[in-house]
């Protein structure tokens, strides 16, 4: 099953996407995370047949997931990218964080920031959290995923590099694009061969097997449950294989007017336009 | 005015605090984060005189502000601090993030993870973002502080060490003591000689007077109003002095049982135990 968040004649809504249509939900649920806080995804898919229904084309979509509790992103977790930045291999992943108001929903624009010119992609995959857990063994870590969606980190890069904290440069207002559905684990398939692609303005930046993570999906759950409670409607963020643009000669910076898609196998495909900040 | 979260009779509260009574204004707005939101702290305070009350000696006392869209923590904003982690100054301020989930009230118990003995104070004077705001500068950053608050930015340091990114250090469920009170800036004074003080078990660990700063509030609030906008009810976490068990020979880490107290003159007297984790 694949569900958006949206937007329609000026009311919030989300429900299942079928065949170019949505089906809207918001009468079961109050939104997507009230719907997985209550494990009611197939509850709710089972309305649709009696739901208002829109098509897709008529939506705006917003974030998958509005206002997570958490968004805990992974850094330097695919080694072209670990070797591009010049990092070493690390026993732990790397954790940093983004606010919910820096994300923007599929089609929505990427605000490139008045105040910096390295404004940088970074093509992910999220999982969103649906079973709440602490302390959750890598075993058991697959049974906590609502979801996966793609994600696009977007960075800036200098205010990155401010200190040695990332957080001010993963932070920017419409920065994080996210979607443009939750995609129930059993559509996506066992997690190996899909391929996570991403384009600026049609070029391929970004071209690696999801099995290249270093921390796979598991080891990341586990890992974050060992340090936070996670909380339904959570999101983690899974890392960004090698080809962001600080790294390339000359360094690729997006600007107003440029596309970015971020595409995965059985997931989807997150299309962005940057616009200048106003 | 002071202002506090609570619960009583197994309902969620907020309200004025005068004299040892708590008056219920949660009937005017439903808590404390809406009534910032709404510019209506006054308003609100107007109606304590109709308002339910109830001995402070009688509330369990939450998180000043529950459930922050955001809590911005700084690092290394003290000298003596900076110093004793053998860190270099930064022309920017250092900023890491906590979750929501990883607060504690006044009076409740601070967790001590089963998973570290690494279980570390920090001593800390917290704002809460009352009008929001993006791009505010130096001159107009006070004028967007709702009020002010004592933290303890309880540190789990083996964690907080596993890569070069704080947040696992810093998200462990109950580790982060936020109150008692939020008290507003007129009551406060302008911050400069005021004196933190953090005690655990009445020994005196930190003490340092507010003005000692690296990085004021102004230029704090100013700087992540760079990067993010800033919303009513967001709190930024100013830094703690010198004096962190981590750094002291032998180190000096809490265990089930200690007593910690964070003081600030005119802000409040925070006060936790700890509990070792269930």
């Amino acid at each position: 099953m694949k569900f958006a968040s949206f937007q329609h004649a000026g009311r919030d809504g989300w429900g299942l996407v079928q065949g170019g249509m949505v089906a809207d939900l918001s009468g079961v649920f109050p939104d997507l995370k009230a719907a997985i806080a209550a494990d009611g995804l197939a509850f709710a898919a089972s309305k649709a047949a009696h739901a208002p229904e829109y098509a897709v084309s008529a939506i705006s979509f917003a974030p998958v997931i509005e206002n997570p509790g958490k968004i805990i992103c992974i850094g330097l977790n695919y080694a072209d990218h670990i070797q591009e930045t010049g990092r070493s291999d690390s026993e732990f992943p790397v954790i940093f964080t983004r606010f919910a108001n820096s994300q923007s929903g599929h089609l929505q624009p990427l605000i490139c920031p008045k105040n910096s010119t390295e404004f940088d992609y970074e093509g992910e995959l999220a999982l969103v959290i649906g079973t709440p857990g602490h302390h959750i063994s890598r075993e058991n870590a697959l049974a906590h995923v609502a979801g996966y969606s793609c994600y696009n980190d977007g960075s800036i890069r200098d205010f990155q590099r401010h200190t040695h904290q990332f957080v001010p440069g993963k932070n920017f207002p419409g920065t994080g694009g996210f979607g443009p559905y939750l995609v129930t684990p059993d559509e996506v398939g066992p997690l190996g061969k899909q391929r996570l692609v991403t384009r600026v303005n049609g070029m391929v930046v970004q071209n690696a097997a999801l099995e290249l993570m270093v921390f796979n999906v598991s080891r990341l759950i586990s890992y974050c449950s060992s340090f936070t409670r996670l909380e339904a409607g959570d999101v983690i963020v899974t890392g960004t294989p090698g080809g962001v643009g600080a790294r390339r000669n000359p360094p690729l910076w997006l600007k107003a007017g440029d596309v970015v898609e971020v595409e995965i196998d059985n997931v989807g495909l997150l299309r962005n336009e940057v616009v200048a900040e106003a």
